[in-house]
């Protein structure tokens, strides 16, 4: 009895962090300024990439104390999707400031109704495919850094020699599963990331994060004071009525830096937990197209109807019930929003972005 | 002033039939069951092909003798497109039939009403460029007929070797422009329709015909004695409040065949009278593309907003102010239809009819 009122009480001190303000472009037309990535159900299960975030973190925290930071404008959509989250749970920021920033309020809000907090914060628009390997991961996770001033990362074990994401080199082990970090690096070339892969020592940076509120804000004043003073000066007002308007005010004046930038690679209290639940960041169409079931033509077809001849290794993202009928075409992106069609092969989806430029520069905010 | 009532004298004698019927389905998705080919705005110049065909026939007989010819499916699309049209000017057909029951009930029809009755018949659905060129055609066609028992078809000065068409060839000339047909061809080969254009005696065939409509009426009773009977027993009720009751019963005993089968091909008094008015059939996507304006990537945009890179030689066919980016794709018909997409090599368009027969087959009549 006493085990479980401790264990209660430890879980009540429990926090989650969505972040869930982005933009999704490289995901255009599919993904709109008005409706970003995490808004859809981008693998047509019903559920969008935000819903399926916080169903994966409900068994993990009490639901009371997960909290989704987004951006004023999709303020709605949060609301919309997460029907059980109370309203103080959705951090609104007036402007986008990448993820330190995001974090860094949210442990400043979270210490002021709980000096005991510890926190796994994450992204609002990633695939997770072994939920029960995802909860254990938190769980240790939560239990390592509640008995040390670490900052832990979460290192994917790798499938591939992917080109598309950082990786976390290990260093020493300090517990079974989770080591000191040795290195952070860039995204690789394709023979580096072969070395990677045989070396064994480096893992994909996922972006998730756990440590304790006070470990982390006690890291921003060493390595990222700038932002760590903006949310000094509200520490009578956070938690309080007085919160929104102070954040109205001094959250613009933090400089916008990712979290990564501004503390991760300089501290030195940095572990990376390997764990291997089935991730992905569904950062671009072909990583999409790799997380995806295929058609018996090797087509991805989200939720659509597809008559498809001759065409194969195409990912074809449409809203509704439409029905698409291709012939000859291999390994395209066919992207539907209604409003703008989008036609571009797989190998040159960097392009995209390019074209949501000059869409913007010839039409104005229409087509975004 | 004798002269001039006698023109006018003549013209009131004049009439035009169009045929109106088609359901277009090389053009699918684009153009759909319910709303065929015809009726849309096909080019981009705000009027759709049915009333442009009204538009060029105007000028050349009164307004009053121009008949449209149609399946029931589509008498409010007629009605909302063509306004000025008096409802006993449209024709509707119970069932398809082809064009020779088509053409045989409107000459009954009109002779029944004008027996001194000429008429041109044209489909709804071309294109025509030199509107000049045309009315003075269709001018010296309708003189020549007047005063000659003369099945007369219009054949068009070929440009290209194109395979697409049927070809006329010309025998002797019994006035300038106008001669005997020798024969009639069908759709010939790349290295036969070089011949045929070498040789300068085959025309491609408009299936753009003059009569009158007694001479018409006795072609039938000579070549297609089985079509003619049918409207003989109607002869007591066709121009009278009778007639709709007894097309819907007897229209769909005629047998379905072409009027070239019926009656030209078998008949000694067919001429043909040899034109250059810039005439497509718009027949296909590619017969489109030929005919269309292409922007600067030698594109067909027809009215939509499109974003290419790395992309010629497509038609991008799409509703609305929709907007398109495009990428690497060369050589293709994108036509969206709303609810529907093809994406299709233009080499491989003759497989649109096996699309539409497999989205029936699946999804029944959902997306025809």
């Amino acid at each position: 009895m006493t085990q479980i009122t401790t264990n209660q009480e430890i879980r009540s001190h429990r926090y989650c962090v969505i972040m869930c303000g982005g933009i999704g472009s490289r995901f255009w037309p599919y993904s709109r300024a008005n409706m970003p990535k995490q808004f859809i159900d981008f693998l047509g299960t019903g559920r969008s990439l935000l819903q399926m975030s916080y169903d994966r973190i409900l068994p993990v925290v009490p639901k009371e104390n997960i909290l989704v930071v987004t951006n004023e404008a999709y303020a709605a959509l949060v609301k919309e999707q997460l029907p059980d989250l109370p309203a103080r749970s959705i951090l609104l920021e007036p402007t986008r400031r990448n993820t330190a920033p995001c974090i860094a309020w949210a442990a400043y809000h979270i210490k002021a109704c709980d000096p005991q907090a510890s926190i796994v914060v994450m992204p609002s628009d990633h695939l997770i495919t072994r939920e029960q390997k995802f909860e254990e991961s938190i769980l240790r996770g939560f239990a390592f850094v509640e008995s040390h001033e670490a900052l832990l990362t979460l290192g994917i074990n790798p499938s591939r020699p992917e080109t598309g994401y950082g990786y976390i080199q290990i260093g020493s082990e300090v517990e079974p599963g989770i080591n000191k970090v040795k290195t952070f690096t860039e995204k690789p070339d394709i023979e580096l990331a072969k070395v990677f892969l045989e070396t064994g020592e480096f893992f994909w940076n996922s972006g998730i994060f756990l440590w304790k509120a006070e470990t982390i804000i006690k890291a921003m004043h060493e390595h990222s004071p700038e932002i760590a003073q903006v949310f000094d000066r509200g520490l009578a007002v956070l938690g309080t009525e007085g919160e929104t308007a102070f954040i109205e005010e001094e959250f613009p004046t933090c400089m916008s830096i990712s979290i990564d930038f501004a503390v991760m690679e300089k501290a030195s209290n940095v572990y990376v937990e390997t764990v291997d639940f089935g991730w992905s960041d569904l950062g671009t169409w072909s990583s999409l197209y790799d997380n995806s079931p295929k058609n018996s033509s090797a087509n991805v077809t989200q939720n659509c109807r597809v008559l498809s001849y001759d065409s194969t290794g195409n990912i074809f993202a449409v809203r509704g019930d439409k029905l698409i009928a291709v012939s000859g075409l291999n390994d395209y992106i066919v992207a539907d929003a209604g409003d703008v069609l989008l036609i571009c092969p797989k190998a040159e989806e960097q392009s995209i972005r390019n074209m949501v430029s000059d869409a913007k520069l010839k039409f104005g905010d229409k087509y975004l």
